[in-house]
Formats: structure tokens, C-alpha cells, sequence
């Protein structure tokens, strides 16, 4: 209290603050107004606006000064980067929060997962608020490498850095009313419920909401948003690297209802995060595509800090903390300072924090047993046709296709020519020996195989031929998790994800440049696809329509069951 | 959970609701939209919205359907109505829920006070959301029943009806840093702080913000609110029986702002509220003075609970309590029915819920000692000039005027023919003896005698003549506190208020008779203000400038300390 005594004395104009913010465009964003002002800081905090004295003073000269941004639904291992480095990324971009749901750690590492998060996410110019996965595994179709149960939620609910729990994907265990499901929202009593449900309408997505889910950000529809905003979902308006979903759902804020909006990335790879942006690239978008500015940054700020809770976030008055941007035109939006508690830490793009040391690795998560010559071979079948994964691109929902296979001496091939490939999917985190193996069209690689531990979460190997499959699954266990393209036995590019088989311990720099390998080495080899990785790694994610692979074998995922490679 | 699967199988349409409200004009204070829905509603919450099938139909017929309206600050002892009785005046206008700071009750009576209003307020059609008495006394100067510290309110923070802590109306000892304000914020950790702040503005106030205040809703100026919303204050737009604010600070509210305002009444006459309104009213007049109606709504409703944290409050979609009014006309809003939970407790101004059993009162409070002979008489001074009391009508500030006395047999008397009577302010909690004398300007009174017990919380009188002061105060005893006009010994009206000396026991319909009595009584006595014992009561209220009279005498309530009759 004597902290708050002496902050109240400088509030008062008694004292000196540490930092005056002179000749501010103020964007206030609770009385909706932009206006000259003068902003103090003291102590990591906003104490005045108004005329102050200062012991350093910062003369803005009318540029804009805003609250960061907030994001309101990322998962920061999209990216593969560790904390420290999605910060460098982001934070010249303007973001000073982000509301994550580390589901993949939690996935791979279960509570420990959830531990080094907490303690990576700490000490950097980004503040970070977790949603506690609520499905891990996703689905009982995927062997995860740990399981939570509402109790295991239960137990860290009320860590102040916990904003709730997170996205709910098993949605029609949520309207069915299962106990277990249930569970998990009371568990999280008091803190906000995350929702997902792509498609949901009409009585069941009534259901939904009544079951106590207060959030959605899997819209791909105008008139889906709608809907659930009217039952009172709050809509996160989605703009990754492959869903793409702000052009569609822009048409449906106005001034009325953005209190219930917020911009959200969910998955985001570190090259497009430097070369798009991140929530100033939703805001960026938003207002090109006619929102006012006033309301894309509000959604951008208070209106998501007011969502989750981030006490003292989202904007700029007495008592929020000192995050702030800086930036000179309200059209095109460009971020050229952040400020975070007052202290500068990135302008004109170029990161100035210091990095805090690394938080040790978690424990290595490749526990792999198969058989190649065995497990990864289909015999062929008298029925003939058999189920193909058909990749819709730029959205993580796929098609489920009939096709006549390829044979070869009595078993299921590639087909090259007629773009269906083998995938083959591992069981890496108890030696199950579970190994599924389906076939994939979309790809249209001409020679070699494409491997990734970042496949929710075994690793996933699409591939021309078995030699190369297997070359690829051995790099990748070799390399404790990561990304690879394998051509004729040969390593063409390769990215190492040694924290839970998901996130590179390299610099940023590193990360993009590898990941831009990758992709060099998947398009010389026929792909076509604009993040072919991200596409894989979507492949095995069972709770999104309409077929997917996972260790377990094919998976139904609009009837939720296992179905068979054969029609 | 069981009751909760149920629910949800209601919502997938597999069972009929209770309850369908049939083509409906939805206010869909969520979307800010308006359109033709149908809303299922079982077990007093709505479970869906659309095609459902229902035990009981009510066909709307395009009637709006909005929910029903909350006030976001009331003191609910200013109607003088048990809150049953107040139910009775105020649901048929279509108030749900009310936010209410119980603190004369707790000057009154302390913890038993809050305990008696918790108690009180249960099993009625509409709820009650508490939030603590933060200044009970109001000020050193006045002698309350009772004394609530910080350590108090942390006792009873937790409870769920308690939303958090009331009005800091000592705002000068909140932006001082005084160590017991700051206490009181930090016990109501976690849920709102309300404040009270009339008037005040630059640095001071944004200390008031900075030390953890969230609310006002003292602005009587459009600069004042502006600033103070543009510091981060959620604004309540006053509007009750003499503190009318709502024309001065609509021009405040935009669509991009709106979230941060709540219509309030803070104190309301039990006959304005039945002849002019409640909340309705003030969504009435803030459409007619350009408002649009949606936004007006949004206050009233969702704004508000949001604000609060009133858990499925202030809209109507899927786990919302079904708390809705049903109206005709969005220009001008006439409410024609009011449903409670699903249940039609109100309909054309006719109040059809069942009053539940009345609640013991609590103990008697008169407890005076004087002796009027002596005690109320005050000699004249070799100075001459003494410090009048000059009410100002329809606000709760005074002026301070200086002017001669009148004198007789060597005290100084009412003079009538200028307006210049004598105030008599009795102790009445601990038989102190106290007393304070003073002189007031504003009654016009040409005979006899005011008197009344709800006077933060002292029998307060008015008279022409001692006679009638003595026996006022005599009946005010014999009534275990009330309001009382006398006129040469006699009673010409009275109203007695014997719970806690501030609240009658009597219905709604009798108590407004009896006020209407004692006004007709007043004003036959020659008074000219609108609301004469509401005035009485606002010069004891020592917090409020500029200068007021308590049981330990003339306070100088600009400057915060006691001063003297003579100038």
C-alpha cells in the first residue's frame, strides 16, 4: 500500500512522475474519443492524463498513442517458437497480451505441458493469459501423450494468470450434456469457457450455449457468426495463417455489438507473424474493410481484455498498465513504437527488450515403436475403392473422396500421377506401436516424403514411397521432434522442434529461415500447397470435418467414429 | 448437473419447454439487433431461441420483447418501502434487478442492517445485488448508529448477492491515501467499487481512479462526466427524485461509449416512482432526448449487468434468466408486461406476484436524550453574523449564506419573513445528548414544524417556534422514528418508519398517501419545495458541500471540518 500511497502522490501532481507521454493523439477507448492529451507513468502504470511533470518526458508530437493489442485465442506453438521468440515477432507489431490455450503442450506433456508454459511466458514484453485445454486428447480417437481431466482443471483454475478454460472442441459432447464434459465447465466457474464449433446451428448450438460455453472462433460463415452471436456467444474473429475468416465476418459488427468481439489468430507461423503482423494486421484489415476505426481497435483492446478479465489491460486511464502503441495514421495502421509497462521495447519494427535466460526444455516426448516393412504396408482389398483424404486449402476442414488405388505387388501405393499419397501417422509418446496409414490428395508431391511431429501430435509423413517415409520418421525421431522433406533417402530441409516435438529452441531468425526451406524443398517437389506443413499437421486432427488419420486409423470426424481405408 | 441435462435436452428440442413466447420483436441486446424469434424458456431460464415446442404458449404477436430493466444504484430506504413493497411500485415498470447500497440501514444498524436488507430482499420478483457500505458514518461529523471497517467488509465480500463495495463518498481521504479508504478498496478485491465523486476533477481525480475506484454517479455537468468516463469511470446517469442528471449528460453517451454507462436513481420518492417511473423512465427520456433506442436498452439492461457482474443478467439468450418486459412501442417505451424467471409477475401497471411473508423487523433505534430547554436554544453573539444553510432546490448541495439574526430574549430565533429557520438535529443512537442547532434558508415555512428520522440518521427538525420542534421531535420518538408535520401542538401528518427509523412497514399504497399528506401538510405550512423532508434529509448529509448541519454541528463540508454558527 505505501507503493500505491506514493503513485497517488504523483497522481495528485505532488511528485514528479517517471515518464510524461506529451502531446498525445489520444485514442481513448472506453469514452470513444481521440484527442490531444498528455499521459503519466509511473511505476509500469498509467497514475494521470492531463498536464504532469516527469523525470523524463517522451513528446509524441500528435502521433497516436493506443493501448496494445490484445489477442484473444492463439496457440502460441503454431508459431514454433518458444515464448521468448513469438515475442520477438510480435511485439514490434504492437501485441502486449495474448489470451494462448497451450493445448499441443498439454497434449504432448499433460500438466507439465502446462507448467513450462506458465514459466516460459514469464518476464517478457508480452503478457500471456491461459486457457486451460479442456480436450486432451481431442477426441478418445487420438493417442495423446497425457489426459485432464475436469479435475486436473480444477486444480490450476485459479492462478491468477489462468483466464479460464479453453476451447471446448467436443462439442456434441458438450450439447449431449456428457458428464465429463460438463465437468470441465464447472471446473472453471467464475473464468470464461471457450467454445468451438464449426457449423454448429440451430437447437444444438442453443444446447451449446446453455451448457455454459461463452465463446466461438471457428465462424467461417456470415450467417454462423450471427447465430451465435445473438445466443450470446463472443465471437473471435479469426485471421491466421491458413483460416482466414475476417473478410467473411467483418459485415457483422457494428458499434452495437463489437463489445462482443475480439481479433484472434488461433495458429500463425512465425514467417507470416514478421511478414502479415499480427492483431495490427487484423486491425490493418478491418478498417480497409470499412469498420471505424475507433471499433477495430476497441475490439482490438478493452473489449477482449473485458472478455477475459486482463485486469488492467486494454486501455489507457489511471491504473491500466503503461502498454501502449504508438503509431501516425489512423487509415493504414502502423505500429512504430511499443511501450510495454513503460518501457520502450520495440520501434520501427526492431525488437529492443532484452531477452530473459531460456527455462529449461522439458523432458524429450519420441517414444516410437513400429515395424516399417510391416505396419506401414495396406494390402490391397477386393472391394477396391478406399477413402481419400481430400485437403481443402486454406481451411483445416477436408473433403472425403472415393478413389480406385494404385497397386504394387498386391498393396495400396501412392499414386503420383493422380496426387493420392500415402500418410502415415506414428504413436510417439507411450511406444503403442499404433501406426495408421491412410491416403491423402492434395499435396501433389512428385518425389520424396514431407514429415512433421506437429500433427496433434504423432508424427504425420506424407510420402511418394515407403523408403522415403521411413527415411523421414527416423530423422524426425532422431531430431527429438521436428519437420523434414526426405527426397530419394536424402534430407533436403529440415527444422529440429526438440521441445515437446512441437517448438524449435532457435532464434527467430533461424526458425523462419528453416521454415522457409522446408517449404522451398516441399514446392521443388511438386507441392503446391501454401503452408504444406500446416496442412499436414491438420490432417490428424479428428475433431474437424469430414476425414481425418491419427495413429488410430481413419476417422470419421462428422459421425465421430473410426471408419475403414475401404468403401 | 442432472437438472442441467435435462435443460439441455430441452434446448436439442427433444423435450417440450415450459414455456414459449411466440413472435416475438426480440431485443437482442447482445447483436444489437431487433427481429421476429421465438424464445423456450423451463425453469425460469430461456433455453433457446427459435422452432420450439412448448407445454404453454404465449403468442406475443410482434410485441417487443427486451429484458427486463436493471438500476445500477439505489439506496433503496430512500422510498421508504420494505423492498416487498417496493417490488409492488416498481416491477410493473419492468425493473428486474436492482444494485442497491443498503447504507443507511448500516448507519442505522451496522452489520444487522445488511443482515436484515439480505434477508429482506430474498423470494421477490426482483433481485437484489448488494454492494457494501464503504462509509458508514459518512463523515467523522456525523454520529452514526454504527461503524463498518475494511475488516467488516471482508467478512461478508464473499457472499454472492454482494457485488461489492458502495459509494466512497469520503473521496477526499480515498485520492489522500489515507490507509482506511484504501483498506475498504482492497477488501472488495476481485468485484466493483463504486464512487462518489461530485465535482471532482483534474489530478485529484485521477488519484481517486488510480487508487482503485471504478464508478461515479455524482456528475451534475457534461465536462464532468466526460472527464471522468474518459478516465476510466463506469457513469451512472442519475435520474431519481431530486438528483436529476439524465438531460445534462445523455449528449456524453455514443454507441462506441455506451458500454460504460448505467441509468440509476440512487434515491427515489415511492410516489415518483409509481407516477413517473423507474429505469423506464429513464430509457424513455433518454430516447426522446435522441438516444437511440437500442443503445438506451443496452444500458438498462446488458451494460449493466456486465458492469456488476450480475450472472446471467441483461439479455435474453440461452442461460439467461428469463427476466423479460414485453412492450409496445419503441419511441415511446411503455412496459405491459413483466416476467420474472418465466413467470408473469407484473401486466398494464398491475403488480400480480404473491408477496412473500413479511421479514421480522429489526430492533427499535430511537434512543435520544436532550433537553429541549436547554439544548436547543442558542444565545446570541457580540459578533453578529451567523452562517445560514441555503438549500438549493432539486440538488443535495447547500450554499452558505452569511446574514444577521434575527434575535428574541437574547437567543436567536426562526425568522419567518426571512426565510431564516431554526434546524434542530438530535443524536439518537447512543443517547449522547448530542445536538446540533443551526439555521436554514429555503423552507418558507410561516407555522409550525418538520420533522424526520431519515436524516443520515438523526431526528432532524425545522420549525418557526421551539414549541413545535419539541413536539415534533416527541412524536418522531413515539413512532420509533417517521416524518412528522406539526403545527401548534398538533400533528397535521405523519408517517411512522419504524424500521431502523427510515423505512415504514405500511404498503406501498398507504406509504404514498401518507407522503402525499405530510407534503400537502408542509407546503399548507407555506413551504415551497417540491420534496420537503427529502431536503431535510440532505442537510445532515455532511459529505456533500457546502455546509451542513449534524448532531455535532455546522459542518463546512467544502473544507471537511466543523465550523462555527457565527460568523
Amino acid at each position: 500500500m505505501r507503493n500505491l500511497q506514493q503513485k497517488l502522490s504523483i497522481a495528485r501532481g505532488e511528485r514528479p512522475a517517471e515518464l510524461l507521454f506529451k502531446n498525445a493523439n489520444l485514442v481513448n477507448v472506453l469514452s470513444g474519443e481521440i484527442y490531444r492529451t498528455h499521459v503519466a507513468v509511473d511505476d509500469g502504470r498509467v497514475v494521470g492524463l492531463g498536464d504532469y511533470k516527469a523525470k523524463k518526458t517522451i513528446n509524441l508530437k500528435g502521433a497516436y498513442l493506443a493501448p496494445s493489442l490484445i489477442d484473444g485465442h492463439f496457440h502460441v506453438e503454431s508459431s514454433m517458437l518458444t515464448a521468448r521468440e513469438f515475442a520477438r515477432a510480435v511485439v514490434p507489431q504492437g501485441t502486449g497480451a495474448v489470451v494462448i490455450d497451450p493445448h499441443e503442450y498439454a497434449n504432448v506433456l499433460g500438466l507439465d505441458g502446462i507448467r513450462y508454459v506458465l514459466e516460459s511466458t514469464r518476464s517478457l514484453p508480452i503478457d500471456f493469459f491461459i486457457m486451460l485445454p479442456s480436450c486432451v486428447p481431442a477426441t478418445a480417437f487420438e493417442t495423446a501423450g497425457a489426459r485432464l481431466t475436469a479435475n486436473d482443471l480444477r486444480l490450476m483454475i485459479a492462478d491468477d494468470r489462468i483466464a479460464g478454460v479453453a476451447e471446448l472442441m467436443n462439442y456434441p459432447g458438450v450439447y449431449l450434456g456428457e458428464a465429463s464434459e460438463l465437468a470441465k465447465i464447472q471446473a472453471g466457474k467464475g473464468k470464461k469457457i471457450d467454445g468451438h464449433a464449426p457449423g454448429l446451428t440451430g437447437r444444438n448450438l442453443n444446447a451449446y450455449v446453455l451448457a455454459g460455453v461463452q465463446s466461438d472462433h471457428e465462424s467461417t460463415e456470415l450467417a454462423e457468426a450471427r447465430e451465435k452471436l445473438r445466443l450470446g456467444l463472443h465471437i473471435l474473429l479469426r485471421e491466421g495463417s491458413t483460416e482466414r475468416n475476417l473478410a467473411t465476418l467483418v459485415p457483422l459488427i457494428n458499434s452495437q455489438n463489437a463489445m462482443n468481439c475480439s481479433f484472434a489468430t488461433d495458429d500463425k507461423l512465425a514467417g507470416d507473424l514478421v511478414s502479415e503482423g499480427h492483431i495490427d494486421h487484423c486491425v490493418r484489415k478491418a478498417i480497409r474493410l470499412g469498420l471505424p476505426p475507433m471499433v477495430a481497435l476497441q475490439i482490438a483492446t478493452i473489449h477482449t481484455a473485458r472478455h477475459y478479465r486482463l485486469r488492467n489491460f486494454g486501455a489507457i486511464a489511471p491504473r491500466y498498465w503503461a502498454d501502449f502503441v504508438v503509431f501516425d495514421d489512423l487509415r493504414n495502421f502502423q505500429v512504430r513504437q511499443t511501450y510495454k509497462k513503460g518501457v520502450l521495447v520495440a520501434e520501427k519494427g526492431k525488437y529492443l527488450a532484452s531477452q530473459p535466460a531460456a527455462v529449461p526444455k522439458p523432458r524429450s516426448t519420441m517414444n516410437l515403436r513400429y515395424r516399417a516393412s510391416r505396419d506401414f504396408k495396406v494390402r490391397a482389398n477386393r472391394k477396391g475403392k478406399i477413402r481419400v483424404i481430400e485437403i481443402v486449402p486454406n481451411q483445416i476442414v477436408t473433403r472425403e473422396v472415393i478413389t480406385a488405388p494404385r497397386l504394387q505387388d498386391g498393396y495400396i501405393a501412392s499414386n503420383v500421377d493422380r496426387d493420392v499419397l500415402k500418410l502415415v501417422v506414428v504413436e510417439r509418446h507411450h511406444a503403442t506401436g499404433n501406426v495408421g496409414v491412410g491416403f491423402v490428395r492434395g499435396f501433389k508431391l512428385r518425389h520424396g516424403a514431407l514429415g512433421s511431429t506437429v500433427a496433434h501430435d504423432a508424427p504425420n509423413v506424407v510420402g511418394t514411397n515407403d523408403a522415403d517415409i521411413v527415411r523421414a520418421i527416423e530423422e524426425l525421431e532422431a531430431m527429438q521432434g521436428g519437420q523434414v522433406a526426405v527426397v530419394d533417402g536424402e534430407v533436403k530441409a529440415e527444422l529440429a522442434l526438440p521441445i515437446a516435438g512441437l517448438v524449435s529452441d532457435r532464434p527467430l531468425a533461424d526458425v523462419i529461415a528453416r521454415i522457409a526451406a522446408l517449404n522451398a524443398a516441399a514446392h521443388s517437389m511438386g507441392c503446391g500447397l501454401a503452408a504444406p506443413f500446416m496442412s499436414l499437421s491438420f490432417l490428424s486432427l479428428s475433431p474437424i470435418p469430414e476425414l481425418k488419420l491419427t495413429d488410430q486409423g481413419l476417422i470419421d470426424a462428422v459421425k465421430m467414429r473410426k471408419t475403414s481405408l475401404f468403401v
